[in-house]
């Protein structure tokens, strides 16, 4: 990935916007989770990353556990839990005569507790993988911890006590925090036990990612991302309706645009929001998406006329990037994001979504009565003229992109999305790219979401039931308590980022089955 | 080191002398303190365990230092600290997309900022190492660390921030505790350079020794142990003066002995003071001698009176280790510390002291008008002859110790100070142990503070100051800052811990050289 350091970035900041925003931030909800059982991790050759949990004893037997100089004891919670963890450490023996020294390690996946994080030689900040070291210089106490982690499986490693005295653990728990409230959670859908299981791991995806804004993962990046948004929101509405949560991201990115109007990627909300120095096209162009699906759920008219600038700005950002011809112009730098595959060529992707983003416009336009409207309709036939031109491989019937003529799932998808097909077509070309099972494929929930999206866009309810059945419920198959950020079937370890130990298995783009599911009656 | 855990000891609470000790509890004295300067640690073999400190910039370069993954720096706050550190980490760069990973490294001396504490494999707990980890999620940031450090080096090790990052330090600097006020402190002596060099060291180490009691060392182990309260009350008296502190100490050994009125050797304080289950005969008599010492430098009749009983209890203890010829008698447990000397038979030295101790106490009787005079003065008599008789070797006219009658340097210093030869023979005797010079030495500060204390009681001050140039000036050669828990001017690298990364450089029992020059005017 080729990180951007752009330090000359002038930003914009609409005060106005922002107190909106900070106006719509609640306090987090909390629950006090104790700790299930204890188990151990065992080298398993089915099980994903090669680990298995076993149960060991139930966790009304850790009182009397006693750890000292080089023991450890692994406890699992259960399920996901996002929060602050405690615990009292209670000294065994002679009084203690030299500080505790704990290390605790947090994982989301059982190969986090059990494989060392010393081995970890991914290009991502190690300061990513969560784990702490304490001292502890008076026994007995109450430790909270005071960082927040993500996870379902804590390891509390005894570095060192003394020969004297040995640590008992009691009253392990986490106090979660998350902005859904569980008693706002639409009833669930009448649908299969497997789709029903699919809603509830999404649902608890989205929860988990649901803080002050809406995470892309708890564990990592903890950030504000649009393209996990544009998602979390669509999920949001069939579930938590948490609205104001939707309009307090929006406001945020329309609050911190740069001197060209362009919003962010993605934001840092400490301790002040602050905008990311990347600007990638296709989420810009999801602020547009977003605040369409946002007007289409609530009829928020002040807010669709307050962002509908913003929303402009956006697509005047991808216009900037079309040639003579009025094609995306593929950049020498990250421009877009569309999916984790470094081979992908995302110009026929960015050429789609803008089509689908300015249908989206001309719509909103209409509501606002907007002058506007012309330009976007000027542009949406020549954008759609120049995909079919010049995008479209008669031959091959299938949309190529980029001066290579790549052939990829996503340049299909997006086509489809644009509805730059009639549907039957649009359904044909699908199939056709099944069939053909480009090399240049899918590699996240994020870009299978689209797929989704669009065998329900020409009406192939089953063939959108197959992908979410086969890739999600693959996930479910490996034990997933929530939906998680990577996960190609054919290559369990997938990381983008050099290691599966730096992945986030908990993480917002992966939360819409429950979308689906409750939207189109799955 | 033979630790013993007696979990079978019974504490008897008297509540109040605790209540005494808790009111003579006073707010500690702070200074903030801020860092010197950037400095390397370089190998070099003339230097002690191999490394010594080179400037490389003034501290108001710092700022401009940017550190990122790997990078690391080492700042000298030019003196020896015991406090809360605190610094500013502001970030440089893109805004920080991932937590900074630090590790903070403390050192008395340059030895544990140059080499990893993971080569550690000394049998005390690693968790006395100064190493703390912190990840640091919202940026900028000022971090006071939690925990409270004994040093005089800082490293920063940046573990992680990311490539879009790097981080500056700002106002680095430490708040200090200690009870020790430096207002109070009486004049420096009238004496040479070199003399006034050793009192200011001494002065430096008591006063960071002494903290809610007198620690033995603001490093390791952070506790009242009876040893080293023994000499730096002397100490005290002679520069701080802080009697209360003493007085304070006496009340919470009282307040916690056993069932037999034995006093543990020390005592944890904190979450409350609790005794440790390690009962050394000696050690139980220095807290006669520290009430001796406290009465002579207080008059303070009410304290004495108080705590008659218990010094009288710590007399019948040693009591019970005699046999019937009036000899202490070597045991197969840890009984008796008097130095780290595995190889030292401490029969002899524990006669020599108990004899000492009882003369105190005579004296103590006499001011008291205490019936007990008389067992005291009858026991005094039986333990003197018996040290006369079986003790002394009339053929190599030394003292010997233990069934295999080793020849040991503490034997003929104990007996020295319990006065059983003349002063004349006494002096010979050490001119004659001298050339002889034992196989058994002395290893600690605290047994060569007796050799000078012996000296001196034979009226040899220039053999005082010898010692006093020739060992603790060794240590000012070496560049000590606060003079150590251990030297061994032949092995520079010894300590009964195994490894010297975990010896303490600042601690109590070395403090005493102010004590005799200032007392003794030398």
């Amino acid at each position: 990935m080729n990180m951007q350091v752009n330090e000359n970035v002038v930003i914009v900041k609409n005060k106005a916007f922002l107190a909106k925003a900070e106006a719509f931030r609640k306090p987090l909800l909390h629950r006090d989770i104790a700790a299930k059982s204890i188990v151990e991790v065992v080298a398993d050759e089915q099980a994903i990353h090669g680990w298995k949990v076993r149960d060991v004893a139930p966790i009304s037997e850790l009182g009397r556990v006693l750890l000292g100089q080089g023991d450890s004891v692994i406890l699992d919670f259960g399920e996901h839990v996002v929060g602050f963890p405690s615990l009292a450490l209670v000294p065994v023996g002679s009084p203690p005569d030299a500080p505790l020294y704990l290390k605790f390690t947090f994982g989301e996946m059982p190969v986090e507790v059990a494989e060392p994080f010393t081995n970890y030689d991914g290009w991502l900040s190690k300061s990513w993988l969560q784990e702490e070291y304490y001292h502890i210089d008076i026994l007995p106490r109450d430790l909270t911890l005071t960082r927040r982690y993500s996870f379902r499986y804590l390891k509390i490693d005894v570095i060192d006590s003394s020969p004297k005295y040995k640590v008992a653990l009691q009253h392990v728990k986490i106090k979660t925090v998350s902005s859904a409230d569980r008693a706002m959670l639409k009833v669930a859908p009448d649908t299969s036990d497997f789709f029903q299981a699919l809603d509830r791991v999404s649902v608890k995806t989205l929860a988990d990612c649901m803080q002050d804004v809406f995470e892309d993962g708890p564990k990592r990046d903890r950030r504000l991302w649009l393209g996990d948004l544009y998602l979390q929101a669509q999920t949001n509405y069939e579930t938590f309706d948490n609205r104001d949560l939707v309009k307090r991201c929006l406001y945020l990115f329309a609050g911190l645009t740069d001197a060209d109007g362009r919003v962010a990627a993605n934001l840092f909300i400490e301790p002040e929001p602050i905008p990311d120095d990347t600007y990638l096209v296709d989420y810009a162009l999801y602020f547009a998406t977003t605040l369409h699906d946002y007007y289409e759920a609530t009829r928020d008219l002040e807010t669709l006329t307050e962002l509908w600038p913003v929303a402009l700005n956006q697509i005047r950002f991808a216009q900037q990037l079309l040639d003579a011809n009025y094609l995306a112009v593929e950049q020498p730098y990250w421009w877009a994001f569309v999916d984790w595959n470094e081979a992908l060529t995302k110009q026929a992707s960015v050429q789609g979504l803008l089509i689908f983003t300015l249908k989206q416009a001309i719509s909103l336009a209409e509501i606002l009565d907007s002058d506007e409207k012309s330009w976007l309709s000027d542009l949406l036939e020549k954008v759609t003229f120049a995909a079919k031109k010049y995008l479209w491989d008669p031959s091959q019937k299938l949309f190529v992109s980029g001066p290579e003529k790549q052939i990829a799932w996503h340049s299909q998808i997006w086509m489809v999305m644009a509805g730059v097909l009639p549907d039957e077509e649009a359904r044909d070309l699908l199939r056709r790219t099944a069939e053909y099972s480009p090399e240049i494929g899918l590699t996240t929930p994020f870009a299978y979401h689209f797929l989704v999206a669009a065998w329900l866009k020409v009406g192939d309810k089953e063939a959108a039931k197959q992908v979410l059945v086969g890739y999600w419920g693959d996930m479910l198959h490996q034990g997933a308590d929530t939906f998680w950020e990577l996960f190609k079937p054919d290559d369990l370890s997938f990381s983008p980022y050099g290691s599966h130990l730096i992945n986030s298995y908990c993480h917002a783009w992966s939360c819409t089955p429950a979308y689906f599911i409750r939207k189109y009656h799955l």
